[in-house]
């Protein structure tokens, strides 16, 4: 039999990622942008605000007329006009003039500051309007300058950003109406296994559904990528090799599941050295997915991720995620690793890395993880209730609750710079 | 002028909860059904696995065979044939025969144990291979048992569950083709102001960009609903009332952006009044956003959120957001709320609760908190770096960089199940 030498979790990072590439850009209808990441940083194309801007209701007047008001000397202005927001006004203040403004309108040709309707007082007089003020008031008081939040030429949002709803905010506020987003890549996903069935066939003695295709699909989804779902692969070699050979005309990563054990039906290895593929390692240090291989064609990963449930969905997560995250220009691509508190006991020992499948909650005192079922490696409902990988180094006998723990969050949109 | 009275942000939250309901079911197909939430727990259609399985590469044979086996007694068996995953064996095994199997496959008729290759010796005789073993194998050994994982019945994902990849899997193990999901509520959008311009209208003196509207499109997809997005509302109130009026009949939820002040071009308020509308509250203690309002009309609730940027981002996140996550089944339809520690200064004093723009770090003790730029209610750049609100209480002096603060997480798929 072949035996592997398992590698480091961390040096399988390391050598999937030597092969992972910024994506092309394309532009794309601001409406539609929604959860892409930018290709390219906003640049402020006009100031904010674009103009001196009333941030109250109040009077706009000169400050100058204002020196010598008290509460003993009030100062009288006669109101000429009302001016709302996206109004203008055409006239030009004279000494002791004011103009009623309200919120987000510009400040009048002659004005230099703003008084709150609360701080004057408001009367009519012969079917003209007045109002007086007891103190002086400053220049630019109450005025939101021209540019005093963002000057024309800033960069706003930086590169690889995600478009949420606030970067959108932002886009329209600078009349984006396209948008410079990384192109998704194409991930094909192939399945292996004489034992699968396709979702809609009926169950058979021996069988199984295949649910690692459907589920790497949704990660691929998720990681912000495209997939191209190709079915089950033959079983016979031949065939195999000249599928996943034209396959990889047509994707920018290729992902398989199963078919990487040293078990007689497993035909991954052997479609690799046929295809010329360069190896990068078969066999890692961690559980489960300590199968997972990955090989280079031509700059396309391939990879080869393990047929058990929660192996597949683990090696997604470690590898193929921080490839889509790099080509989509996420300078953060790494899942983000932080510590919790484990609220469950984990007796086993082990010496391989282990990736737990877990989920955490905000308690009280900081995060607290834990297990998400039954942790085997072919056990696929513990996946639907899983948030999170409890990382346990290898050489452990085991953990306690209450122990703190390393963990990966898979639910969460924030990365990391390193794995 | 009309003097209103603010509610607490608790109470606000109360009264528009009280007119939140359970959306709509739709069954949907399986592959289109990424991001949506059941509406019926996943029972399992089958057995976990649904037959004696094997887990690993290794021989099947009768544990009876196997009581006299040592290392100084090895106990020889007859391989018949080899099973993969997939294959079912046709021999019914007799005494001190075995069956070469592999992972996955179904154990053999009359089989009850496996030993895996490597605690085997094994050797062909004339063109016949057989294996011999060192040590008695009790029954059951190495065998996943039919429903050892789930058995048929049995709820495996709950209703109200968001369906990711882990989901997705559990869906296709089971045959779900079709899926029954919360409806999407519709929620329409009107903005109001006479300032605004639409993204592709170039910038005019005292004017400024929509960035409202679209941003609270964003965050409405990003909450899971369907927007409508209905453009400005005309600036006369008869006419204005007319569009509401219509466009209640095609919206599960409204939402308007600005017009909710006292100023003079505030028409929401009459709107409200003239539509019959039963008013919620249109003063709240907070900031930014106090005078968001919320009214009901035959069910349908109508949200008039602030036309600052900030505080209609805030209005929306604090109160529009669990209605359409009720609305979509999930139990947890708040926001997670944590604490952090605070990585700036924030030495404003306020009367009001308020909710400021923030971003958040997983740091090695736990996590840190920090400003997205300028804490103005109108600064909609911010708006773009932040992904949690730091919700400081009225009545403070302000805050050091230091001080332990809550923290309400708006980028985060997790929820809660309380305000």
């Amino acid at each position: 039999m072949d035996i592997r030498k398992p590698i480091e979790v961390k040096e399988a990072v390391s050598r999937v990622m030597q092969f992972a590439s910024l994506g092309k850009r394309e532009e794309i209808d601001f409406h539609v942008c929604d959860g892409r990441r930018l290709a390219a940083p906003i640049m402020a194309t006009n100031d904010v605000p674009s103009f001196h801007k009333s941030p109250y209701d109040g009077f706009a007047l000169r400050s100058v007329d204002t020196v010598e008001a008290s509460s003993e000397n009030p100062i009288k202005f006669k109101v000429l006009e009302t001016i709302g927001a996206g109004e203008l006004s055409k006239k030009q203040l004279a000494p002791f003039e004011a103009i009623r403004i309200m919120t987000g309108a510009e400040l009048p040709e002659g004005a230099d500051c703003i008084i709150m309707f609360e701080q004057t007082g408001m009367f009519e007089s012969q079917g003209q309007a007045f109002m007086e003020i007891y103190a002086p008031i400053p220049k630019d008081h109450n005025v939101m300058k021209k540019g005093s939040e963002v000057q024309e030429g800033e960069e706003v949002v930086s590169e690889g950003s995600l478009i949420t709803p606030g970067v959108k905010a932002v886009l329209a506020t600078f009349g984006y109406r396209k948008v410079m987003v990384s192109k998704q890549p194409i991930v094909g996903v192939l399945a292996t296994g004489t034992e699968l069935l396709e979702i809609d066939e009926p169950l058979e003695k021996g069988k199984i559904r295949n649910s690692n295709g459907y589920m790497v699909c949704s990660q691929i989804e998720r990681a912000g990528a495209e997939y191209k779902y190709y079915g089950k692969l033959p079983d016979v070699l031949e065939e195999s090799y000249q599928k996943v050979k034209n396959i990889l005309d047509e994707v920018d990563i290729l992902i398989t599941t199963g078919g990487v054990s040293v078990g007689d039906f497993d035909l991954i290895p052997d479609i690799y050295k046929k295809l010329n593929a360069k190896l990068l390692f078969n066999k890692i240090a961690q559980r489960p997915g300590s199968v997972t291989s990955v090989a280079v064609k031509d700059e396309t990963l391939l990879f080869g991720l393990s047929g058990n449930p929660s192996a597949c969905y683990v090696g997604f997560e470690l590898y193929v995620r921080p490839v889509i995250q790099t080509a989509l220009h996420n300078k953060t691509p790494f899942l983000q690793r932080t510590k919790a508190q484990l609220m469950d006991d984990f007796p086993k020992p082990s010496s391989f890395t282990r990736f737990v499948r877990g989920y955490y909650r905000f308690g009280s005192n900081g995060l607290e993880v834990y297990l998400a079922g039954q942790d085997k490696s072919n056990v696929v409902t513990s996946l639907a209730h899983s948030t999170c990988f409890i990382e346990l180094p290898g050489g452990s006998e085991g953990y306690q609750k209450g122990d703190f723990v390393n963990i990966i969050l898979t639910d969460h949109i924030q990365g990391a710079t390193e794995f």
